[in-house]
């Protein structure tokens, strides 16, 4: 079995560590029963499990391809496509009015990650539609809702997001697609976008590119920027399909990893486009869209190093090499130390990931939905300083954890064909794109950290604290040892957190030449904070779970959290001692 | 340009870091003149640059091919063979008797750095004709010497090393191939061997393979395994090429990387073999091969982790994106301070595997030959204590750094025909072949800390310490705080070595549970130690070369140095918290 729905892990990290329970009886989630989550998680997980991951690697060997008719998925692809959506799984999260079954967000995060898990090729095409939904419901008129959500909302079309030309990567406002209007209420889009991700297919009726361009008297940069709506094949007002756009897919990319994702050269030839939201503000809409999306590429990270757990289980199981206590005869590597060291960091750090990612998304929910305003705006604080985390830690531990994969199967991890090394090849996106890494923590010391006067860390600091209370009140011996590392590490994120705040204002370079290391240290802390609790609320689970949730929450306290004091010199004095001597750094005698 | 010969920082390492001017005048080494190093390293460097590099993208595309009269090197990779070949480079650090210049290895080492930068696909032809060559000198008999050596030594012929079989691996002593005398001093060998090294190519006239085989009342396990020399063409008495041998390859691997090097299943059908070394004892000839091997695999994490770092250098000058301090219009990314930080880590650890590397060969040459038994044998002790940091430390490094490099190129990083992208898929073989990094850690903690009752790591600790006393006479306020770091991370290291050495008594497996994050501890130290030199040596130097050594060294003492201490618990406490519920762990409920 190459992938295996993580279902009691998954409602774990629901429940018990991310806040799910809260939404039982919750106004806004009608629709909400704490019993349908398992139900949901296993019927997902079949999805997953027999339909998605038997196309993850023929997915990968063919790749999509460029036709003369546009971009011809992976065989078995358009079949995938349709299970999934006559699975009703794009609207699962989407409000009922739009013929969604209007569950939590987080829900849906679930479920995307075992998607994911089993073929991110397949999965990131569902998620661009998820980030198109997302503007359309905050941004789009009640026209524009209309016209386009049911069909999104159903799966039957698709979305995309056009931000990226070859000279505006990072830097978004410098792109040069015009929108010129048609006199008529649209407008004429024309310009080339690159890297645009399931751009073109052949899986669904329709796509919905959400393009960002610049009107004629557009102001220089990113305050010149609107967002629109350009459809593959015009809607008519009575919905059918129309005419084709002038846009089309003019060349697919050769990547490392993610075959089965088309990743488009999209070229724009005066296709007709509606705005959406405000002249002017789009990126204001757009990142509306890449919220959604940087968590789900967060997720991304935990499902591919959940995959590469398992796989790299299912091997050491099965790969004998050499004698281990206990064992006669050739043992199972699983028996030798080392290898079980590696197997128990991915897991640890799958888990510490996944909460995080999971966490982010109830925020996300109850900025939404939470009864009080006060309350909505506190949730939406732990959202903004959650998501450059959940983004930029979970697909650097989604790297690391499908390397250790590669490692343990030796040899046969750099065999092109294992699943080993595709997904360690697949991996490597995901700190890159919907913002590199480097972003997410300019990101999180620019601007997270300043938010409210620091509330949200300041917030965050004290629940870890608060864990660690609660874990030393157990009176475990384990867990009074995990509270331990928690509150060193606690308080070493405090001390850089305090360092980084003023170093902001005094020395814009030194301190953002810490911001990757400090992203790092923020994730370590945050994602031990949600092990220990982990093992806190495990004491009143059944079969292993309570074992092992106090294994991977003491094994990450003595390795992640124990090294946290020490790396806060990186954070604080890394950047001087670089910076001080910068251009004999980089000068080539 | 795609490698730019590394020839200051070669020299810098050579002769500052490494201990090469101790050479000069030396017995051994009658050819040694310390002037002839740089022309030396710039002659390899132009063969490296103009000829390697411009082969290492398209060879990566093309790969090697099998047809039915064997394998096909990849286009052009013949020719690059050549001009190795007649610029005399196999037989730079071989002993003169036998057609070489009698050089020290460490030198043949430097340059072998380039050519695995430039393209570590061919490189890795000649680095496994090292091997054979190491082997037949320790080993060979006086007529097996003759026969095949010149040959070896002017690259007229190539070596291959035979030891991995499908179920035979990390645990060597399960091969089963069998050598049968012939009655007339040869013997018949059978069997299968897979993930062979350039076992076939049509680079050279012949072939030497050294094959492991059982005879047939041999003991089982790795004490009833001898070694064989199994020419791809006999090779008469008067030294003229006869018949084709019972060896073919039957099978091409597709890997992750390295595309352009075959990696062969071969097939030995009743092939005509010679013992080389006594019989039963071919496991110990076999680590002659392997110590040279380790340490040249160590040295490709160096030289991919160079070669990234020049490519993302070269990126981050000319990729404009956003603005940064100090320069009008958009800036190269080179300023801004997060990329600059990927750039020095990438630099800072680069140099420190190359001197743990030089130093590990200077090592490896005196243990050959120091004056003095005395001396051998400290040289030898140290030479066996570094190899399989050497090995590893360098080539996770490799792996870290060709990613960072992928990152440094943004989206453009992920296009499989960009060299970020190949190095990153070349890398991660380093950390699997010649002895996972797995076997590497227990090699050191199991072996080589109790080798002469930890005399080794004793000497090792104790120049460290007598480093940083130096760093800190220097009064100079940076190299007194890097001098602190040292004294801390080495204190570290000291506590985590008596654990270790402890541990491995009283609970093995315990002990091997941290032997990797020890490994890691080790190797973050010792090339903490040769950076605080770098920067001691520096000071009398011209050019950007003090201000840049002090950078790196500030940098690393800032990060790696600082991360010491936090990271003893992971090695002393990380195994016990896993191993406790270690059921539990990897139950799945």
């Amino acid at each position: 079995m190459s992938y295996n729905a993580p279902v009691s892990d998954l409602t774990f990290a629901l429940t018990k560590l991310a806040g799910l329970p809260q939404f039982e009886g919750h106004p806004a989630f009608e629709t909400y029963d704490p019993d349908l989550v398992e139900p949901i998680l296993d019927e997902a997980g079949k999805l997953a499990r027999d339909v998605l991951a038997p196309l993850n690697q023929s997915g990968d060997k063919a790749g999509a391809t460029l036709t003369d008719s546009g971009v011809k998925s992976a065989p078995g692809f358009a079949d995938a496509y349709k299970a999934f959506r006559e699975g009703g799984w794009m609207g699962l999260s989407a409000p009922e009015e739009w013929g969604g079954q209007g569950l939590p967000k987080v829900l849906g995060l679930a479920v995307m990650e075992m998607f994911h898990g089993a073929n991110m090729a397949f999965a990131l095409c569902p998620m661009l539609s998820f980030g198109a939904i997302e503007a359309l419901l905050e941004h789009g008129t009640d026209a524009q809702k209309a016209k386009y959500l049911p069909h999104l909302v159903s799966g039957e079309w698709t979305g995309t997001m056009n931000l990226t030309e070859p000279q505006a990567g990072s830097d978004v406002g410098a792109l040069k697609t015009k929108a010129v209007p048609n006199g008529d209420g649209s407008y004429a889009i024309t310009g080339q976008k690159i890297y645009i991700t399931w751009g073109d297919h052949d899986v669904a009726e329709n796509i919905i590119h959400l393009v960002l361009a610049r009107t004629p008297d557009a102001p220089a940069g990113s305050r010149g920027i609107s967002l629109f709506i350009v459809p593959k094949r015009i809607v008519n007002d009575d919905g059918s399909l129309g005419d084709e756009n002038g846009v089309k897919c003019i060349g697919l990319e050769e990547k490392v990893g993610i075959h089965a994702s088309p990743t488009c050269v999209m070229e724009y030839d005066g296709a007709t486009g509606w705005l959406i939201g405000e002249e002017n503000k789009g990126l204001a809409c757009m990142f509306t869209m890449m919220n959604s999306a940087r968590l789900n590429v967060g997720l991304e990270g935990v499902a591919v190093g959940e995959a590469a757990w398992q796989t790299a289980f299912n091997y050491a199981q099965e790969r004998k090499q050499g004698k281990a206590t206990g064992v006669s005869g050739a043992a199972p590597i699983l028996h030798h130390a080392d290898v079980r060291r590696m197997l128990t960091t991915m897991r640890a750090k799958v888990m510490a990931a996944r909460a995080i990612c999971f966490a982010t998304g109830v925020a996300a929910d109850l900025a939404n939905v939470a009864e009080t305003p006060e309350a909505r705006e506190e949730a939406r604080l732990r959202e903004e300083l959650l998501t450059p985390i959940a983004k930029a830690w979970s697909t650097d531990m989604g790297v690391e954890i499908a390397s250790l994969g590669v490692q343990v199967h030796g040899g046969m991890g750099f065999m092109n064909e294992t699943l080993a090394a595709q997904l360690y090849r697949d991996a490597r996106i995901a700190p890159i794109y919907e913002g590199t890494n480097g972003i997410q923590a300019i990101d999180l010391v620019g601007r997270k950290l300043s938010m409210a006067d620091g509330a949200a860390m300041t917030a965050m600091l004290a629940e870890v604290e608060q864990t660690a209370r609660e874990a030393r009140e157990t009176n475990d011996p384990n867990l009074v040892q995990i509270a331990d590392r928690l509150v060193e590490a606690n308080r070493a994120l405090s001390e850089a957190t305090d360092w980084m705040v003023r170093t902001m204002k005094d020395d814009r370079d030194v301190a953002l030449a810490g911001a990757t290391a400090y992203l790092a240290l923020a994730g370590d802390v945050v994602g031990g904070h949600f092990l220990t609790k982990g093992a806190i609320e495990a004491r009143s689970e059944s079969g292993s779970m309570r074992g092992r949730m106090t294994a991977l929450a003491g094994f990450y306290a003595e390795t992640s959290l124990a090294a946290a004091p020490g790396a806060v010199a990186s954070i604080t004095q890394g950047g001087q001692a670089m910076l001080a001597e910068s251009d004999a750094l980089f000068g080539i005698d």
